[in-house]
């Protein structure tokens, strides 16, 4: 089992050979329509409809130690929200993957957080019917961002459930399809700021929880983990905290999760591709369960960061 | 008072004198960083917050016949937008006035859709007080856009009221916020032409109607205006239509307006800077009234277009 303090060493020490490189793509390279440009470089049409209306849809997969992680569950998903928005991907699949892994190849990024934008393109859907548009897709590889950071994984994040705003309903934009319609969760991140604390979770104005900005939730109360079932996205970190739970035989109840329940869980994680399983020991100023890193988080966390190097999971960037 | 055909027929003249021009700028001009380009060949850099989280408010004002209107009121609403999402425009308001007209003038463009957004800039929220961050400013001048296209005003326009998508509510995004999060209205547009409509018109989840995607929305009945009070843009349009309706003596009822009462209304119109007065003569395929462009209708729609050269509420753009 990879101690979190193995798995923050070796983040540490790649890290320190990627800021030690002096690849001109080591900061980040983009792919723009056919180029690839470092990524401080990389400009978009300020026409494009991804800009001008956020038409759009996007996913993040990762890179660790050189592998990348689900991949194809992150290409899946992508594939599923271009279909709900009338969106195609200009590359197909194996263009996607073999320019992905040329990406990384050439950067030299061994832990990378990896970013797929498929757009509208220059035209808008009024007047137009999307399956006669050109859509559009931008490509990021990037070192990896914590949305938590290392520090802070040790000794737990402060979040809040934010009272003045709620997370945008289904009914208005289904977040299944991954977005950047960020508005509610902006609002939320300065709030958190405002209350002493950095991660939102938001309501769902019915009394439920959601998500929060970039992370799924998962609350741990007498071994019982809970995630919300609806108004969130479906997260393929929580899919893998679920697989994880399953192995262990840790129950999951996947369902309404009152607000109110937060309060009084015993464990409390965020989780995402840009950080993994992310404690939470803090809540609204007061302390989560015995606010410490509890036993179930730790556990899932050693078990997430192994499955990195899971070969049914992830695959070398070298090898292909 | 400007008929509808003298009204178009102005226009059509002087986009025949634009369509004429040679000038580079004539299809647009943006202004990014302090440099005037082809609004074709504005770029914007992919790691620009406003792309990546649609952190960002905008405003569109317009030019008529030469003259800008009302912008005085919509750079009043841009900065209250900015000082609601804590964004500060890098241009103080004087300059921001003059590229304009200086935009404009470059490129001859005698009718004009301008858009000015305010971004986030490279930076985001999370781990960043708002108030460190060093935002964007974007702009551009281009020829005047028709949501609703002449030849449309004159018999009306077919709508609908969605069934598969309903208004962001403002607990989750405060329209009064002018933002590019067009989700909900990009389903509506979508639903529309599925159901062989164009303009959707959103409702608020509770019964009641809000707004469509780009434009207020305003209902006649029995000779009294009516137009959603809560969850929409304070639109700059239909505050002139308010104020050419008190100078009539029309009474105005803005509060609660329930969906139903689209279904039956004498006259419906749309109402925003890019097309003005839109009559709605079909709605969910049926009859809105008689079918006709109703009386009231047109003369706000007159009244509209004649305030363009009211010197109290525009300018010409030479004189500057
Ligand atoms: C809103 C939201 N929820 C949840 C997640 C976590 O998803 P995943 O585990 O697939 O990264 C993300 C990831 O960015 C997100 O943006
Ligand atoms: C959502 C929405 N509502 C209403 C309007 C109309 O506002 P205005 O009359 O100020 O152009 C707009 C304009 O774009 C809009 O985007």
């Amino acid at each position: 089992m990879s101690s979190m303090e193995a798995v923050f060493a070796g983040y540490e020490q790649r890290l320190a050979e990627l800021k030690a490189s002096t690849n001109p793509l080591a900061d980040g390279v983009a792919w723009v329509a056919g180029e690839m440009v470092p990524l401080a470089e990389a400009r978009i049409p300020l026409m494009d409809q991804g800009f001008l209306r956020s038409d759009l849809t996007y996913d993040v997969p990762a890179i660790w130690d050189g592998r990348f992680f689900r991949l194809d569950d992150h290409l899946d998903r992508l594939e599923r929200s271009c279909a709900k928005l009338r969106l195609r991907s200009p590359l197909d699949r194996a263009s996607i993957r073999a320019t992905l892994v040329e990406m990384a190849a050439m950067s030299g990024i061994r832990d990378a957080f990896v970013c797929l934008i498929v757009t509208r393109g220059l035209k808008q859907v009024r007047g137009n019917r999307p399956e006669d548009l050109a859509n559009n897709l931008y490509m990021f590889v990037a070192p990896y961002v914590w949305v938590v950071p290392p520090e802070m994984q040790r000794t737990g994040a402060p979040a809040i459930v934010t009272r003045t705003v709620r997370r945008t309903p289904p009914g208005a934009f289904d977040p299944t399809v991954k977005n950047l319609q960020w508005g509610d969760f902006t609002r939320g991140l300065i709030e958190a700021q405002d209350r002493d604390a950095v991660y939102p979770l938001l309501p769902d104005g019915d009394g439920n929880l959601t998500e929060g900005a970039g992370y799924n939730i998962v609350l741990v109360k007498d071994g019982v983990l809970y995630t919300p079932e609806r108004g969130v996205l479906e997260g393929v970190t929580r899919k893998t905290v679920m697989e994880i739970a399953a192995a262990k035989g840790i129950e999951v109840r996947m369902e309404h999760v009152p607000v109110d329940l937060a309060y009084r869980c015993d464990e409390l994680f965020f989780c995402t591709t840009a950080a993994g399983i992310m404690p939470v020991t803090t809540l609204d100023g007061q302390p989560v369960g015995g606010g410490q890193v509890g036993p179930i988080t730790r556990q899932i966390w050693e078990a997430y960061w192994d499955l990195h190097h899971d070969p049914k999971l992830s695959f070398a960037i070298d090898a292909h």
